[in-house]
């Protein structure tokens, strides 16, 4: 059976899909062996990848990889049911190691991704060991001490914390949703200051990781076929459907992962006062997520000055062909740094200049988890 | 083949599913042998059916059929191209007609659904033969003179309208988003006026019409198999894949779906100064739209007593169940009447109770087009 995120890519970039469901998960490697070599020293610091099984483990590989990330050694570390499975990663063969307690000795950096508990058990034993922990989960995002950093964004919130200080730390990497919108709000709040943020998303399977992709992609084929379509990882039919996000709703009506994108963002921006509200969807879409933005400023800035400010921003592509109606979509996304931003235009319900309507979409693996998460340790070297 | 959203509906209702690709344009018949009696009587008026062969041509039938609308004839319209086709309706056999300026002699009521350009052509003929006309397009819709009716929102627009006056009219069907965001956002708004609205929509491939349909479905088989997909009624992929609506962006970066929503809004609500911006996003989703909507009020409303209003409402149902995390959902509105409504909460961004969250799931073509234009048509009788 072929994935249909592998079809994507065919379709996407003209190239032979391979046999194996999640080539699409892999990296395109840009990294030449040149590189490689200079990637692999020794003085340059030791890893670890945590969870590296899964979708957003595998993904750090392959941007690691794709960056050619300065390492002197590499260690993929997982549950005990992974642990004997073994990776190639740079023409060196890996042996997956089961996570304990003692995993993190000589540990520069840990990136992790293997869900909140996981984190919370073993992120603070890591930073312990004075492993700087990057932490994918949000565990640990909205404590106190505890920098929640996108590159482009915030940086200087790490800036206290430096390798081989012998001083282990935790970074927190935000929500995807949360990368991924300020991404593109970011630059136009330092312009004008955003007073308001109102956030409907599209969201990917991949957000509820690699298991959901396939029962996306299972309940397509059973639904064509006119099956009853299997409904393991979502409680609801996802095929030709859409639903609210299946995070938890809290007493205020908002689930988890709205919420997240409120706080987030205060924290992030360092402004309690920011006003932002978020409905969270979950669209049969594979990989890169999408989310419409209305903003309001406290300043006035206006469609062609926001659209330059945007092209020139760092990680941002504009995608703004109103004439040939392009615009960006997940597709085109997928698998790319860049988060592409377009619709760019004057809210016609807000007075004068003072409200833009933008549209983004970015790859929820890549940009949204592993991509920032290595931006993050890119910032320590 | 069988159909996708055939198996949608075996999925939702259990029912047997058809071979015929387009069964789910059909409708479930709930009128008893001897409503379909009563529906066909002398004293009832004459009706045509201009596009009948369309998606929405074909809901119109089912409608008319369903709610066991009186009538004395009914005449099945539509291009030279489909004249001669047979279709049997309430146990007759009805041949469809090339549509002509002789058309509508002694036709009370014309339900137009075939595209604008028709609408603009044929309608007036109609109206000065007598016709009544309710047309679908968006020909007429901002015409000063013309009705634009929702008939649970604003049926009195169109009460100085007659049957067998002889005095022809043409009265306007709302744009399919508008509908949809209507039936939710008016009760709410004739409890705490509405001052402005944000909407964000999730559309179906339908409003593009039945090929469209076909072409999601293609498209999906084609990606599955790792097949460059089709791109006829669409530029770009559409399987697990989304993008900003279809329709021309305007010089002010709207599309002409957008501003519908801005405009229409105000006409039907009849207040120049409601303040609305939308963003229109086609998902890959059968037959049902949603839409995030945020609103607000010019006086406080509570979450709790919105949500009282809306139970009450006509043609509205409350799906907001916070603790299963069950909201509306396209797949479960599709076939069905009603809108559904869910999310209903405070929105975190605005001062005490004057604002609100909400997720609206209509049918496109039943209330989204053919089940308003008839409703509109019952307003007649």
């Amino acid at each position: 059976m072929q994935s249909a995120a592998v079809a994507h890519r065919h379709f996407l970039d003209g190239g032979a899909t391979a046999a194996f469901p999640f080539s699409h998960l892999k990296s395109t490697p840009t990294a030449s062996p040149f590189s490689v070599r200079m990637s692999l020293r020794e003085d340059a610091p030791s890893l670890a990848v945590v969870g590296v099984t899964g979708a957003v483990g595998q993904e750090f590989l392959s941007v690691l990889s794709d960056r050619s990330f300065p390492y002197r050694s590499i260690k993929m570390l997982a549950s005990k049911r992974s642990a004997g499975k073994k990776y190639t990663f740079e023409d060196n063969e890996y042996v997956v190691e089961e996570l304990t307690a003692d995993s993190f000795k000589d540990v520069d950096i840990a990136l992790f991704s293997a869900g909140g508990s996981i984190s919370k058990e073993f992120g603070p034993i890591a930073a312990k060991c004075g492993s700087v922990v990057v932490d994918n989960s949000s565990a640990f995002r909205m404590d106190d001490g505890v920098p929640l950093v996108i590159p482009e964004v915030n940086p200087d919130a790490m800036s206290h914390i430096k390798l081989g200080s012998g001083k282990g730390a935790i970074i927190a990497n935000p929500n995807c949703s949360t990368i991924i919108c300020l991404m593109a709000a970011t630059p136009l709040h330092r312009r004008a200051k955003v007073l308001r943020m109102v956030v409907s998303t599209y969201q990917a399977a991949s957000g509820a990781g690699a298991a959901a992709m396939e029962e996306l992609e299972l309940q397509t084929r059973e639904v064509l076929e006119g099956k009853r379509p299997t409904c393991k990882i979502f409680k609801q039919q996802y095929a030709f459907n859409l639903f609210s996000h299946n995070a938890p709703v809290l007493p205020n009506g908002y689930n988890e992962e709205e919420m997240k994108l409120v706080k987030e963002t205060r924290k992030i921006w360092n402004d309690k006062d920011i006003k932002v509200t978020a409905t969270c969807i979950r669209v049969p879409v594979m990989r890169a997520h999408a989310e419409s933005v209305n903003l309001q400023f406290a300043t006035p800035l206006d469609e062609n000055e926001a659209r330059e400010i945007l092209k020139k921003a760092p990680g941002v592509v504009v995608v703004d062909d109103r004439a040939s109606n392009h615009f960006p979509t997940p597709l085109e996304v997928s698998n790319q740094d860049d988060v592409a931003v377009g619709r760019i235009r004057r809210d016609e319900s807000q007075d004068g200049n003072y409200g833009l309507d933008i549209f983004v979409c970015g790859d929820q693996i890549r940009k949204g988890a592993a991509l920032n998460a290595v931006q993050i340790a890119e910032l320590l070297l």
